[in-house]
C-alpha cells in the first residue's frame, strides 16, 4: 500500500452529487485524506451540506485557500466544459505546481504533455499524473491469474455505467470491516483516482488489455490479500465495449462474478439502438465462456442500480430478479451489500478449501 | 479503390520465403505493381528464383538501383534486427524520400515521428505511412454492421498466427476470378501493407477496436461489393489476444465464419502454457456468442495450415476434421480454397435472398 496522501479536490463550479462524479467517488471511497474541496460557488460550506455525507471537509474558493489545509496532491475532480484546457484550469494547476503539489488528472487532455505545465512541474519537482495515460511497459496476457492465492471476484454488467465500480468498492469496504483483507483493482479513471493506482483499460491498446489486468491482479495477490475485487467495464456483448470486458475476464481469470444492472435500461448505452439480452442469458454467457477453457466462475449475486425508481418499484424489481435467478440481489446505495457479502464469504471459504486440497 | 502504386520492397539481407514474411505477402497478394525488391545479397536474380513465384520482378542492390524501375513507394518488407532504426535502414529511407518516394512501414519505430525523416519528408512533399499507427478520429462501435448489403465473412482461429489473413486473401482472389466483387478488410500490418488500407487493430485502444472494424466494413459495403472478407486476429479465448478477436466479431457482425487452425498446435502461442479447446468447442463458441444477441453466423468451413506435416499426414488430418465437423476442410497453400469458395457462394446466395425478403 502506497503512503496516504492529503488531497485537495478541484471541482470549481460543479460540486454536487450529479455534477462532479469523480469528486464524489473520491470523497466516498478514497483511503487518502481529503483535506479540502475547491469550488468558489460553494465556498464556506462543508462537504456534508452539499452531498449529505463527507462530514466537515471544508469547501474553499481557490487553490490558494486550500493550501491552508496542507495538501500534497491536487486532484482534478471534474471535466472542463468546452475546449481542451480552459484558462481557469490552467491557472489552478500552475498554482498547485508552484506550491509543490502533485497533480492527479483524469482529463483527456494530458497535463504531462502540456509544455508549460510539464516545464513548471519539472522545475518544482512534482509529478503530473495523467491517469488516462497507459504505462509504457505493457505485456501480453498469458493466463497467469488462473492460479492466484486470493479469491478473485470480477464485477460484470448488463451494460456500461451500471455500478460496477461502486459495488466493488462497497464490497471491499465491507470485507475490511469484517477484518478480511480485500483489495480493489481499478480499471477506469475514477477508480484509479480513488485507489491511487490501476490501469485506464479503455485507453490500452487491444493486444495488452488482458495483460494489464493480469499484472494488477498478480500484484495484489502478491500482497497476500484474501479477496481481490476487480472493477469491471462495459458488457461482454456491448457493440463497442465488449472487448474491454473480455480483457477483464481473461486477464483476471475470476473465481466468481457479481453482475451489475440497471433495471430500467433495455438497450446498450450510449446509442440505445441494440437490445440488452434477458438477465439469465447474460448470466449464462459470462459463466459459459470461461468454463470452456479456464475456471467455472459463477455469478454469485446481483447489484441493481434502482436510483431512478421509487422505493416500491425498487423492492419489486429486486424481488423479481431474486425469483428469476435464485441469486441474492441488492441495490448497494439503497439496501447495502450485506447479502452479496455473505455469498462471497462462502466463495472465499470454497477457494481456501480448494487451495488446501490442491497439490 | 485507391490508384495503383509502383512499389519497391526493401528486404535487405533477408529476402526469402521465411525471412521476409511481409515482403512475401505483399508479393503474393498486393494489387499494386511491385517493380523491384531490394536485397544486395541476392542482387541480379529475379523473385521467381528465390520464392518459386513472382516471375521476373528484379532483385536489386540498393534504393538507387530500384529507381530505374520508377517506383513511387518504398515498402519496408522486413523488420530490422536489434536497435530501433539501424543506420542502413535510415540511409535507405532517406534516399527514397529524397527521390520523392512515399514510404510505407510496418515497423514498431514510427518513421513519421523521427525528426530527421519527418523533416526530410516534409521538404520533399512525400508521405511516411506508419501502418501500425492508429488514426486519430476513432469512434466507439455501435453495431451498424448488422445491416450490410454485402455478405460479411470473418476468418477466425483456434489461435493467433494460423493463416487467417492468407485464407481471406485467397478467397478474395478466388471470388474475383469468378467475377464476384469481393473486398478484403485488413486488420494487421501485413494485410494493411498488402491492401494499402486497413486498421492496425492490435494498436487501437480497447474502446475503439470494434468501431474501427465497423468503419472499415461499412466503407467496403458502401462500395457495393458482394462479399467482404475480414481478416481475423487472435482467438476468442486466447489469454492475451481474445479481446481483439471479440472486437472483430462485434465490429464486423459477420454473416458467417471460416475457421483457421494449425493441426499440430495444441497450446496458445507464444507462451504455450494454456491448452486450445477441441475444434468443435471452438466452433460452437464462435457461433453461440453472437447468436445470443445478433446474427446466427456459422463456421462454414475450415482452413488448416499443414505446412509442418507430410502430404500423407496432411491428407489424414483434413479428412479427420471433415469427419469431426461435417464441414469442408482445406489447406489454402496445399489444396487451394475451392471447397470453401463453394460453401461461401451458397452463403452469398442465402444473404441475397434474405435481403430481397426483408422490408
Amino acid at each position: 500500500m502506497q503512503p496516504l496522501h492529503r488531497i485537495a479536490i478541484l471541482a470549481e463550479g460543479a460540486f454536487s452529487i450529479f455534477g462532479a462524479k469523480t469528486a464524489v467517488g473520491v470523497l466516498r471511497y478514497s483511503r487518502h485524506q481529503i483535506v479540502a474541496v475547491i469550488d468558489s460557488t460553494k465556498s464556506g460550506k462543508v462537504v456534508q451540506e452539499v452531498l449529505g455525507f463527507g462530514g466537515n471537509i471544508p469547501i474553499v474558493g481557490s487553490v490558494q485557500e486550500a493550501l491552508l489545509f496542507h495538501p500534497d496532491v491536487l486532484l482534478i475532480g471534474i471535466a472542463p466544459t468546452g475546449g481542451q484546457l480552459p484558462a481557469a484550469f490552467r491557472h489552478a494547476v500552475l498554482e498547485a505546481i508552484r506550491h509543490r503539489l502533485n497533480v492527479w488528472s483524469g482529463l483527456h487532455y494530458f497535463l504531462s504533455e502540456d509544455e508549460e505545465l510539464a516545464a513548471e512541474a519539472a522545475r518544482c519537482d512534482v509529478r503530473l499524473w495523467d491517469v488516462r495515460k497507459p504505462r509504457r511497459d505493457l505485456v501480453v496476457g498469458s493466463g497467469k491469474a488462473l492460479h492466484t492465492r486470493a479469491y478473485v471476484v470480477l464485477t460484470v454488467g448488463t451494460d456500461c455505467n451500471v455500478g460496477k465500480m461502486t459495488v466493488a468498492l462497497e464490497l471491499r469496504n465491507a470485507f475490511e470491516r469484517l477484518g478480511i483483507s480485500a483489495a480493489f483493482v481499478a480499471t477506469g479513471q475514477t477508480g484509479i483516482l480513488i485507489d491511487g493506482e490501476g490501469t485506464p483499460l479503455d485507453a490500452v491498446p487491444g493486444d495488452f488489455m488482458a495483460g494489464e489486468v493480469e499484472r494488477l491482479v498478480l500484484e495484489k495477490d502478491a500482497q497476500g490479500v484474501d479477496i481481490i475485487l476487480v472493477e469491471g467495464q462495459g458488457s461482454l456483448l456491448h457493440p463497442g465495449f465488449g472487448p474491454v470486458t473480455l480483457a477483464l475476464m481473461l486477464g483476471a481469470m475470476p473465481d466468481d462474478y457479481i453482475l451489475c444492472t440497471v433495471p430500467s435500461r433495455t438497450t446498450y448505452r450510449p446509442d440505445h439502438r441494440l437490445p440488452i439480452p434477458p438477465l439469465n442469458q447474460v448470466i449464462r454467457l459470462y459463466e459459459d465462456v470461461m468454463a470452456i477453457s479456464y475456471k467455472l466462475p459463477k455469478v454469485r449475486g446481483i447489484a441493481a442500480n434502482t436510483s431512478d425508481l421509487s422505493d416500491e418499484e425498487a423492492r419489486a424489481i429486486l424481488a423479481q430478479y431474486n425469483q428469476e435467478t435464485g441469486l441474492p440481489v441488492c441495490d448497494p446505495m439503497r439496501t447495502g451489500v450485506e447479502n452479496l457479502l455473505e455469498v462471497l464469504q462462502i466463495g472465499l471459504e470454497r477457494k481456501r478449501k480448494n487451495r488446501v486440497c490442491s497439490p
